[in-house]
């Protein structure tokens, strides 16, 4: 059994911890967290504690707290067993500054509190600063995700950055898409099943052959029309995405 | 029955052939296409012609070609019997200049040839000039698809409008993400469980509670690096939609 302290209590921290519940391999014996923020998401069962005197000896330390408080926190934990690893795409593994050995367990997916997760599917990326840390991290994933990758600290700063493009910022657009259907009077709903053929279709074409639309075909007539339509942050966002999807496609 | 003749033979003509052929109270009696292209994605049972003069008496003449081509098209239709119909999302109904009655059956989906689709759940969007007409297109589409919806072309404008920002644009930014993977080394693979949750969430929260992410928090720190590891048009659509998203949730 890996035995895990789980420090924090936002989004991550409230899946992460599920995730630890629902293994075989994972004992979660302790959480950390200044307030009661989000108690009534995290089983009554595990122990919690406020003070980091009160930590408990585990072979995990798993911190999902946010990005800036990851150097400062980690400073104040004095004891040098263990391993300590944060969970943050952003930051590197150096970020950490306790004595104990250091990793980053960095689960690509996007938490929402009420929302039910398939943890099994979730990718891992792993980073540590010798190979029996990154054993320990690998049996730790490996026994809540099929997905565990083995990523420096570099490659997971760009990964994060992909996941802000691929996710937020998809996101972004659907949330355009609502605002226009809503103050046009029709639902949102008859967009769904096109976002849900949009990833769907990722599962046997890259997003580069699975592009259709106005500015893929670089039909004019239409844009010039749409860039009519549309005002404020709406119109820049189309006109220099559509001029990035037009080039993306211009060698055709 | 109703009797259908199909215009055109790219992406949508070709899916809407297959969805015609399933449905029970359709009968797809003719299609037309000038040339061979796609020939071998419809059936071969379908009567082929290439000849304006040689089409069908039918109950409705399905439009599937592209926009620029629908007035010059529906002008060379002599015949008053019928209903015409197109199947553009961003064209009026009287971009139609035919003599016979005239209507829009537009199929709010992302078509690519090689893809399988759900025809049941794809949202039909129908106009027409009078209620005969729009009867026999919600009776067609109906017979196709469980989302019918009546919509008339400002709408229907609007609504191609928002397909683009949540569909095509939403691709566009899994396609910066999938460069971003690429050129640093690791696989798209890691991000897609990412994306299928970014659209599973959308069937409980809107795509405004959705959103996480560093613009969401407005983490200035991870933004600013961001920014400094980007360039050109990424650079650009960075900025923007960051600011965008910022000023969304500015009341927060």
């Amino acid at each position: 059994m890996i035995k895990v302290v789980l420090i924090g209590a936002g989004n991550v921290a409230v899946h992460m911890a599920k995730a630890m519940l629902r293994s075989e391999h994972i004992e979660l014996i302790q959480r950390f967290s200044r307030n009661d923020h989000n108690n009534e998401f995290f089983d009554s069962k595990i122990p919690k504690t406020n003070s980091i005197e009160e930590l408990k000896q585990a072979d995990l330390y798993l911190i999902a707290i946010n990005d800036d408080s990851i150097e400062p926190f980690s400073e104040q934990l004095e004891f040098k067993q263990g391993l300590v690893a944060h969970t943050s795409g952003s930051m590197r593994l150096d970020a950490l500054k306790c004595l104990a050995s250091k990793g980053v367990c960095y689960p690509v997916q996007t938490f929402s509190k009420n929302e039910t997760l398939d943890y099994g599917s979730i990718p891992f990326c792993l980073e540590a600063e010798n190979v029996e840390d990154l054993e320990l991290l690998k049996s730790f994933a490996g026994s809540i995700s099929k997905n565990v990758y083995e990523i420096n600290s570099n490659q997971r700063q760009k990964l994060h950055l992909a996941a802000v493009f691929s996710n937020n910022f998809s996101n972004h657009m659907f949330k355009i898409g609502q605002d226009i259907c809503n103050e046009n009077g029709f639902s949102f709903d008859i967009l769904k099943p096109l976002l849900i053929e949009t990833v769907e279709k990722l599962k046997t074409l890259t997003p580069f052959e699975a592009q259709t639309g106005p500015a893929r075909r670089n039909d004019q007539k239409v844009i010039q029309q749409h860039i009519k339509e549309l005002s404020g942050d709406q119109k820049e966002i189309y006109k220099i995405i559509t001029h990035s999807i037009i080039k993306t496609y211009k060698s055709d």
